[in-house]
């Protein structure tokens, strides 16, 4: 079985929602995960900060996070202005946010979906050789609408015919469940990469359930940090040190500290000035 | 496939180690519990209240509490008199604990666990027709020493033996995992019924799992509280309103109001000053 992929992302989704700390405290964290054994990080996105200030000083959390071969960062674009800054500091993956919900992608991008798609065309089109992870979030719910997982399946097809090299089903307030994911398993033919959130105290539950599915790409956030600004329901992300104890249980290999992680937690729980 | 038995435990586990509540607080709890649909409870236990303070007044809890057809109350007995005094007070079922770790039976009774065995089965031959569960803790493992699959499905057949009806596999240090659970289940040909703690955040992961192997009754504490004053990393217990949202999610209709169930979850994190 293939070694299971551990994006973390609580430099980005675990912070973005969260008071504002330094660039300094923010590249500290990333040292911290990168020393936990972390290989994959999505380590900021490039947005205004006055839309979302925990965010500000992208390029300089890029220009001072270590650089060993092996590691890969991710940053998070909403356009092509975004995408241009992160191509120029020098990010190994771009990730673009498509919703599978028409009236939450107004409300979070002001575009419609069909917009989106095409942004996405004009960044993939943009970033050549870095790759980009179509991002459809509430694939599995959404509080304004019905989401049909033929519906998202097609939406992954779109962002993938866009140039997307990859896709990431994101359950962005939390109402997936294992049979819901494997419906979207089955619809799309199967799931690349998983985003979970903890709406419902079900991250990890889904996650278990994705792993029995034969997932083997997963977004987590140490501490289980994150959730949308936009959305209130969302609850923390799958957090990193359950999802790598479940890993250690289930006999797969990470290659990830969790002794170390769960030290992480504490002190990034601490920076925000959560218990 | 059957109907899950959910034994609501929070009355019981959930408050033990908390501060004293008064009997008054236990008896709205278990109303507000029977009328979000709970059929099954633990309300107490009949121990010292010099050795457990939050227990004391079982015997005004049980006079207390709505009998309606169909409600099936049970109670934790530690010895003889607990349970002469249980069923004095008209309990339906009684439950009695057997560790299988040595070390942690001496320290948490002060007994080895054949005399605890012994016990059960004068326990038993008191109850008459009153049936007593057998509790099996550190049945995934002990902080004290190895407890091998073997030596809990002996045990077990020991404690059915001693003339326990049924028997619940206590995971008391939350150190269960799927594979585990699945090596205990096929050790002893099959599992009653299982109270999970959350020790490592993975009470709900576990229960998934064991609904997939067929188990059918589960031990959950409202609002998720619990653990033993004697295990300092037991964690909470599965909670009543995640595992019933689980159930939903896969389809198994439990009776049981999800929307009443989290407003006692609240209500009780409150009683004992939590948040």
């Amino acid at each position: 079985m293939a070694e299971v992929d551990v994006r973390e992302v609580g430099p980005r989704d675990g912070l973005q929602a969260e008071a504002p700390i330094s660039v300094e405290a923010r590249v500290k964290l990333i040292e911290a995960l990168v020393d936990a054994g972390i290989i994959h990080i999505e380590a900021c996105s490039f947005v205004s900060p006055k839309a979302v200030p925990a965010m500000a000083g992208a390029a300089e959390v890029m220009a001072r996070v270590p650089r060993n071969a092996g590691l890969r960062y991710a940053a998070l674009v909403p356009n092509l202005k975004g995408a241009e800054m992160a191509l120029a500091a020098g990010v190994d993956e771009l990730t673009v946010t498509v919703s599978a919900s028409e009236t939450y992608n107004q409300k979070n991008v002001r575009r419609s979906i069909e917009e989106s798609v095409t942004q996405v065309a004009e960044i993939c089109k943009l970033a050549g050789d870095v790759p980009v992870d179509g991002i459809v979030s509430f694939a599995f719910g959404s509080p304004y609408e019905e989401v049909r997982p033929e519906d998202v399946a097609a939406l992954g097809r779109r962002v993938l015919d866009a140039g997307a090299r990859q896709l990431t089903y994101a359950d962005t307030n939390g109402s997936a469940s294992p049979p819901s994911l494997e419906r979207l398993a089955e619809t799309t033919g199967g799931i690349d990469g998983l985003h979970l959130h903890n709406g419902r105290g079900m991250a990890l539950v889904n996650a278990y359930a994705a792993v029995q599915l034969g997932l083997r790409r997963f977004d987590t956030s140490v501490g289980g940090l994150g959730g949308s600004p936009f959305a209130d329901d969302a609850g923390g992300n799958l957090a990193t040190e359950e999802f790598v104890y479940l890993l250690d249980a289930l006999g797969q290999k990470s290659g990830i500290d969790l002794d170390a992680l769960r030290k992480i937690a504490l002190m990034v729980t601490e920076m925000v000035g959560r218990r």
